[in-house]
């Protein structure tokens, strides 16, 4: 079997991409990361997911993002609420982290490397979304160019690297739906940035609304929402 | 002063780049990474360079990239000894450290995007090197265009992030005489990979030997050679 690094933040969609790579034959090695965020409990769900889903090895890397700050997710600044799902595509909104996704990214091609894989998945959507940068597909292209020169691949062109994104054009309500068909238990993810102890979801920041919307017009229950 | 953020490892490459920025008239922003190293004591050289050049700020991260190993520098691996100038071109080292500079860069991405900094240093160089796919002209160019890509200057067209390599087509001699001219005190700095009790340099790794040669044909004395 192929090998895999799928980055996993627990939430839906990254379980989802997770899920994905499995049945695509991947044998996958799951990335989290603890950088400072205040949702550090989707940590936690990163875990359960992994364990459920059969991933070979989890690791979580520690980052503190806090160090250079910038972000509603790692620094003393509000998370918005509310925001109507239509708008949330125009502008780039305080939860935004800085280079987020591009550390990430050449974390996971590290490990790649010395695993020998070709393949690192990704699970960014660039249609119901924050309007991240760095979820877009001109980034993603840009990032797998460069991961092909920046390693031993590039130089002695052994395996290329390929940055799998397979959810990045469709709607959240697509993402719930192939979940679905996966069998993920949709009950072990987390969504919410802003968690109201409980712990509970706040139901309100632009990734409740969104993971509601996406289970809304899925017709498809969030068991998350029901233990709330 | 226009704003940057200077990569440092506390070796002679970055800390003549950081000199260099500030004699340009940056602002600089020193960035290190406590990756678990076996050298970790460059974390040192590299505070005493970043004060002593005046840098703004210095940043030590903690990245543990022994996560994922695969290099002489993070792994127990023994660090290659005695291996001729000329050859160190040719192939990859054991001590080359899975997408360190892809890592290191997307760290400073980070800080630069918080700051507003458009402008990165990076001290690499792709003549007198041990052959390392993440220090080709080829690589920061593509690594350029995807943090443009990556960051709300790239949706809002607003800076536009400049990675600054200018020991890139340098000899490790002409970067001694630039440091020189520069007042750089090169005693502050290290660059042996497997550092002998006491601390002294070991004389022996490709770090050492580069160093020594570079040393050698600029017709100048090493202060850190004399102290061993």
């Amino acid at each position: 079997m192929p090998k895999a690094v799928c980055l996993l933040s627990g939430g839906l969609d990254s379980s989802t991409c997770l899920a994905l790579a499995r049945q695509q034959g991947f044998e996958c090695y799951a990335l989290s990361f603890d950088y400072g965020q205040r949702h550090r409990i989707e940590i936690e769900a990163a875990a359960r997911v992994a364990a459920t889903l059969g991933a070979i090895r989890h690791v979580t890397l520690k980052i503190d993002l806090r160090a250079f700050g910038g972000s509603a997710l790692t620094d003393d600044i509000a998370v918005p609420k509310g925001r109507s799902v239509e708008s949330m595509g125009e502008g780039i909104p305080v939860t935004y982290v800085p280079a987020r996704n591009t550390i990430f990214l050449a974390c996971s091609l590290a490990w790649a490397e010395t695993l020998e894989a070709a393949d690192i998945f990704l699970g960014v959507n660039a249609i119901d979304y924050s309007g991240y940068p760095d979820c877009r597909p001109e980034f993603i292209e840009a990032f797998e160019h460069t991961a092909n020169l920046a390693t031993r691949a590039g130089v002695e062109g052994r395996t290329r690297v390929r940055i799998h994104t397979p959810l990045i054009r469709l709607s959240k309500a697509d993402i719930v739906r192939l979940g679905h068909d996966l069998g993920l238990d949709f009950g072990l993810t987390w969504s919410c940035y802003d968690p109201l102890p409980g712990p509970a979801s706040c139901g309100a920041c632009d990734s409740c609304l969104l993971r509601a919307k996406g289970f809304q017009e899925a017709g498809i229950e969030d068991p998350l929402g029901r233990r709330q």
